[in-house]
């Protein structure tokens, strides 16, 4: 299930939770041979939830899909020095580290780049000053769950998707390509840090929220599931609830005749002396005077008809419907999706698993290859990479700073 | 402010709304030439909110900073081939195509590699099948706006931050310099479609969440801001809203230290039989026994003793704070922040903005460029790049096939 874009490529990761993995992720899907180092037993991330029926971590598994597994006593000096080593291990196409570990520990780039000059060190961050933060402390901070939710609710919302991790693992994944790139042009290593914090604050600005508070001196209200400058909100109709989205002129045109609200919003332009098809903002500046026209249709419709009109037509909707419902529909999302493949995970449990999110028109798929045991990988790597003698390797073990693949009862 | 990392790559952008820009602003914003062709006019997201009280789009120039602008009339055969051109213009470093236009128009791949074989065309959709969808529908569609707010209120919840159009820019940035790096070595184009839809059931089968309904056989109840899996959870102090959370053993050891419950909590566990720093899924099992004894505490402290002892003990926390505190606040997040410079944007409007969010330890930032007005580098595109003659490109105008820029007044 991967492609072979990034084929030769070789990374290490030494990271936990969402963004540093799934960089690594990304990377792994994309062809690139992802290493990932953990303490031996796990890292903090090795029992996150949700967890299989058996206590495995389903969380863990999805995010190391396709890499392989070291376990190191990062404790122990020794252990410290092999993830040195691993991360800054030779090879034209290696020296490329992924990591959330702290700037000024024993894998600062100050001690990397002394192994290896050229080392690109790509630093997953919280705070940009070093202090600890999670995707949730970071969106508090940044005044979201304030702004989301009901308008007749004052109570913060928290979005649950960890929004600002997944970006930041995605930017990671590009930044660690573009260094990459000048890399092979001038043979020079990075650190590039990356910070939660600098994520988020970059991208209210890149989403003009941050010009939006500084020019009207106000912060934007809460207004539950109104769509912002444009025409959009979530209906009611006779079996469930939708969501209808109203950008562009088309888009608009499409929605009204459809709905057969035509000489309606014709009057209401007229008294209004405006043109709701011309300007976005005016849909949403209007709305408590639109919205009854379309709730009343909505009202009288049910999904089946919702969804063949507004199929045929090109209207942006969705239905509101469970994850569960989801993973069932015969629309493509999930069942028929050439995205994912069923495959054994190390849980022991089998499932459907996605590959990449984008698609090669020109290219298969490969199969898609499940996350490694913990430690799955030790010894082979450090082998193949380190060139340990098989001597050496037995004695790691023998001392408790390396560890093999656990068994499976642990589950 | 950008990093030359990506210096001599061109890379030309025919796209709208967030995934397709923010992927060119981020290529930008590394030192790429990103070359933004749009309608005479604008776009359809040329006058999205939010506005300055000009009537000018912060987002468009927040999500377009450092571009070049072409504009030129694409209904007409002229402008069409122009588009064409530009997105396979020649150059060894050039041939990258960002767009969210259809599959099948005028920018398809066969048209485009009929022109340049090796050319890269990365191209953002809505749903994998071609339907249209935007962030908030592909959202509902996926289950989140069910599992988002509090357990005491059905409604659906949107989350206000488009998640996943920001997710596909990252993701397509990097996508892109993975197709980049192998046509660099067997001097292959692609078509890399990606679908909103794909990035976010991708996302959900990384994160586990596919697993966790498919074993659990049931969709993960609304919990309000509860961390699913950890400790973590909003709680009221004197004067105000803080999150804390705690997910690894020493995050959790910490805070229940500095809130003096060590003896309560070892009570609890004796009673329970169980270990809640060796767990940390037993802290969200048993929450409703563990929140009250928080709750207590807190609503004894304020926000000013939280800061001060939570801070010196590296406790994972934030208040809740509006998006206007945090740009006046004086902790680095805007204000002091190296990654944001006060420039005009072409609204003339002038405020901070930032740079990209990496920062990289031994380069310096150079100065942050503003988004182009549109059609601001028309006729130097069209001369430098496709080598059209002055009397051409007066020609061009005449005919009304491209433009130059607006003037300002038109805000």
């Amino acid at each position: 299930m991967t492609y072979p874009l990034l084929k030769g490529m070789r990374v290490v990761e030494g990271a936990a939770f969402i963004a540093g993995p799934s960089c690594g992720l990304y990377l792994a899907q994309m062809g690139a041979e992802v290493i990932r180092f953990d303490n031996i037993g796990g890292g903090p991330d090795f029992r996150r939830w949700p967890l299989g029926g058996n206590g495995a971590s389903l969380y863990w598994e999805g995010l190391n899909k396709g890499k392989k597994s070291v376990a190191i006593d990062m404790s122990s000096p020794q252990g410290r020095e092999l993830a040195v080593a691993l991360a800054t291990a030779p090879g034209e196409q290696g020296g490329l580290f992924v990591t959330n570990f702290p700037v000024d520990g024993f894998l600062s780039y100050a001690a990397l780049s002394a192994r290896r000059k050229d080392v690109i060190c790509l630093r997953v961050m919280g705070w940009a000053d070093g202090t600890t933060a999670v995707d949730y402390t970071i969106n508090a901070a940044m005044g979201l769950p304030l702004m989301t939710g009901p308008a007749d609710d004052p109570r913060p919302v928290n979005h649950i998707l960890p929004a600002w991790d997944l970006l930041t693992g995605a930017y990671a994944a590009f930044a660690l390509l573009a260094a990459d790139r000048a890399r092979r042009m001038n043979g020079e290593g990075q650190e590039i840090r990356l910070p939660l914090s600098d994520v988020a604050s970059s991208t209210l600005s890149h989403l003009g929220q941050v010009a939006e508070v500084i020019e009207s001196g106000a912060d934007r209200r809460r207004m539950g599931n109104d769509l912002f400058g444009a025409f959009g909100r979530d209906f009611a109709v006779r079996d469930g609830r939708i969501i209808v989205v109203a950008i562009t002129p088309r888009q608009w045109r499409d929605l009204v005749a459809l709905l057969g609200l035509e000489a309606e919003i014709a009057a209401m332009e007229t008294e209004l002396g405006l043109s709701f098809a011309a300007d976005e903002g005016l849909r949403f500046t209007h709305r408590a005077r639109l919205y009854p026209l379309f709730e009343a249709v909505f009202a009288r419709m049910d999904l089946d008809s919702v969804k063949s009109q507004f199929d045929a037509r090109g209207v942006c909707w969705s239905s509101y419907r469970s994850l569960s419902d989801a993973l069932v529909a015969d629309d493509g999302t999930f069942r028929g999706n050439p995205l994912f493949e069923e495959l054994r995970h190390p849980s022991g449990l089998t499932y459907p698993a996605a590959g990449p999110a984008a698609t090669i028109s020109g290219l298969p798929r490969d199969h898609l290859v499940a996350a490694p045991r913990l430690g799955e990988n030790t010894d082979e790597v450090l082998s193949e990479l380190l060139g340990l003698g098989e001597l050496e390797i037995a004695r790691l073990h023998d001392r408790g700073v390396i560890a093999g693949p656990q068994s499976e009862e642990i589950w």
